[in-house]
């Protein structure tokens, strides 16, 4: 069902960084299920993570290990979220980085954890240990499209994004994989995303690109309003490119920084593509609000409103659900004669009502389109956001229907 | 679908109200689709509306006419909301009640107008006019189950509630109707509600009277969180029963204001029994809260989970999905470890994990009822709040996907 969502590109290798994967069989036999990532010594390591306050404890770990040792491995299962587990789930964590240090002579606190899949359920850590070997003994910097593939959990297709531009005259690249389909909202969602450039890149300039980047990406989209306990994105920077080291005044920064953004937006994009039972990608913007709050207020209002996304399902310009979103959205003292809204290039609200030139058959047309930007304008001041989404099927209640069984 | 929702009452006729009915054709041929309800004179009324900003048309105007004149006529249409309409829309509005007033020999803002319907098409006042003698020639005291169909939308079932009292050895009656079924959320929602007594109570008491008990039970039910444009909840009292007047200190208002609650909370229950769609009828309680609003932030964001609303619609104790939405609630500090989550008289989240003694089986046996009770504590403070809700079903998404067609 996946919405415009192509075949994952010709990753470009990230020198410095090396992907295995295994067939563990965390949740089904078969699958590829555990994906390890390994860094060469020097590579640094940036992310950021979900705002559910019950974060998973592969989050905490994750958080702590940072905190404390210099990366060398990412460890990702899918097929169970170790959420909801307690002081266990923290235990167990940190079992499967011990024993992945174990195999591989390193520190415990320099492999992060992370974990996508059902919640409340023990790890399944003895599993997860003995798939380590086979994710170890294929390790390769090209195996990007199998480790696109491990992360996945109710997705119906891989997610991933590479591009290759040129600092100073000197190669430098950016490959990334992002997983998503429900439970995801802005606050990271079950959203996991690992991107990662061979670039140089000063330490606290690494989070900054994260943090802008991740804001203006993944955290504005949205298919059901839920924020998973256990969404984190991590930007590797490995350092091997022979472009000079960027730091936050470097000339180069910028170009880096548009290169790096549309990797961002495309695994993002991506991940609402293929939401679960999605039929059709939306685009809302919000102009001339007079805060970025109201803006996002009245953008995931519409994006969260299950009477606009069922009539965007059924490709109908019910436009009133539209206008009847923007009224409860919480503006205060919204001037309803100055408020605009466009159905892609159609213009269907005007001075409170339906507008002048508006017909039902303009607004079928876009409406049949799988594409759409609804448009609204607060005429309240200058700040404009934008937040992508998709719309409510039966298929959307059946996969969260059946999802545990 | 609706979930334990019995047929309608036998009701209480309410001596100085009669109800008329007329199947005017507005917007398919041959179904009640046109109320009148005729008050004698001396009839109060208090009400309270939808908080969407897009108000419609007819709420405008039946503030207007409320604050002007002692209303004599409550004119109710379904099939058309008369919302997003802008200027004609309120103009509209004032046809219907001035075609009335030429009928009756009244003056047009002794009308209370009020749509319910399709938002954003013009409103067929001429329609409405043709069928005003026929609802007009039929007025009658015992007409409160046809009133009842007449003002149904995407209603599966008409919803009444009647009860008897007696006052200081006085008979005293209360009926009501309302309808919902979608776009159904705290603030009045596509939601009608009318109630009327034939006690005698004291103007600014009934006023208090609607805005208590309205904010009890309409205002904390939600079948997918949109707020229609057009909800109106009124209290007519008569004053024709021979019981004492009631005022603030009555010592018969508490009596009173027990029967009366009774009929707020059927008729607001059983549009969520009658949610479109729903096939579960579900109270969440939010107990130990620091204040109302932590209490209604956490029971909505349950409430509106789709993942939550999914998991119920399978019957699926997906525990982890409550958890999760308690914690992207926006409640601040939440501490984990003090969080009890209970499904009926099962134990599930304790310790910020699963309850020691908590089986699949206990879950499911609590899951597999139609009237399920979700209780958090949050071990913050005194303030315990409920909401009522039903299930997300995927007919709910083909109700709303096929509305317009």
């Amino acid at each position: 069902m996946a919405v415009g969502l192509g075949p994952l590109p010709d990753f470009h290798a990230i020198t410095g960084l090396r992907l295995g994967v295994a067939r563990a069989g965390i949740k089904k036999p078969g699958r590829r299920d555990l994906v390890v990532m390994a860094l060469e010594e020097g590579a640094q390591v940036a992310g950021i993570f979900t705002r559910n306050q019950f974060c998973a404890a592969p989050v905490l770990v994750t958080r702590e290990h940072l905190s404390q040792a210099a990366p060398r491995f990412l460890l990702i299962n899918t097929g169970n979220a170790n959420a909801g587990n307690g002081e266990q789930g923290v235990a167990d964590a940190r079992t499967c980085c011990a024993a992945l240090a174990d195999l591989t002579g390193t520190a415990p606190n320099q492999t992060l954890p992370f974990s996508t899949g059902v919640i409340g359920e023990p790890l399944p850590v003895e599993v997860i240990r003995n798939g380590l070997p086979e994710a170890l003994d294929n390790l390769a910097e090209n195996h990007w499209a199998e480790a696109a593939e491990g992360i996945m959990t109710t997705d119906t297709l891989p997610k991933g994004a590479t591009c290759r531009l040129e600092l100073d005259g000197k190669p430098v690249h950016i490959s990334g994989i992002s997983k998503g389909a429900g439970m995801i909202r802005p606050n990271m969602a079950t959203m996991l995303g690992f991107l990662a450039t061979d670039a140089d890149i000063e330490p606290a300039l690494l989070q900054s690109l994260v943090s802008e980047l991740g804001e203006q990406s993944f955290n504005r989209i949205t298919i059901d309003g839920d924020t998973s306990t256990n969404d984190a994105c991590m930007l590797v920077a490995t350092g091997r490119s022979e472009a000079p080291r960027l730091t936050a005044d470097s000339p180069h920064l910028n170009a880096f920084r548009e290169a790096l953004k549309a990797v961002f937006m495309t695994l993002a994009h991506a991940i609402v593509r293929d939401g679960e039972g999605a039929t059709k990608f939306i685009t809302i913007r919000v102009e001339q609000a007079a805060s970025t709050q109201e803006a996002l207020d009245v953008a995931y209002t519409l994006a969260h409103s299950p009477l606009v996304k069922t009539a965007l399902f059924a490709s109908d310009p019910n436009w009133g659900r539209i206008l009847a979103a923007v009224g409860r959205a919480g503006v205060p003292d919204l001037d309803l004669s100055a408020i605009e809204i466009d159905l892609g290039d159609v213009a269907l609200v005007r001075n409170g009502g339906r507008a002048a030139d508006y017909t039902e058959a303009r607004g079928q047309a876009v409406m049949d389109e799988s594409d759409i930007t609804i448009r609204v304008g607060l005429g309240r001041g200058e700040v404009n956001d934008t937040v992508w989404t998709c719309d409510l099927s039966q298929d959307y209640v059946t996969i969260n229907a059946e999802y545990r069984t």
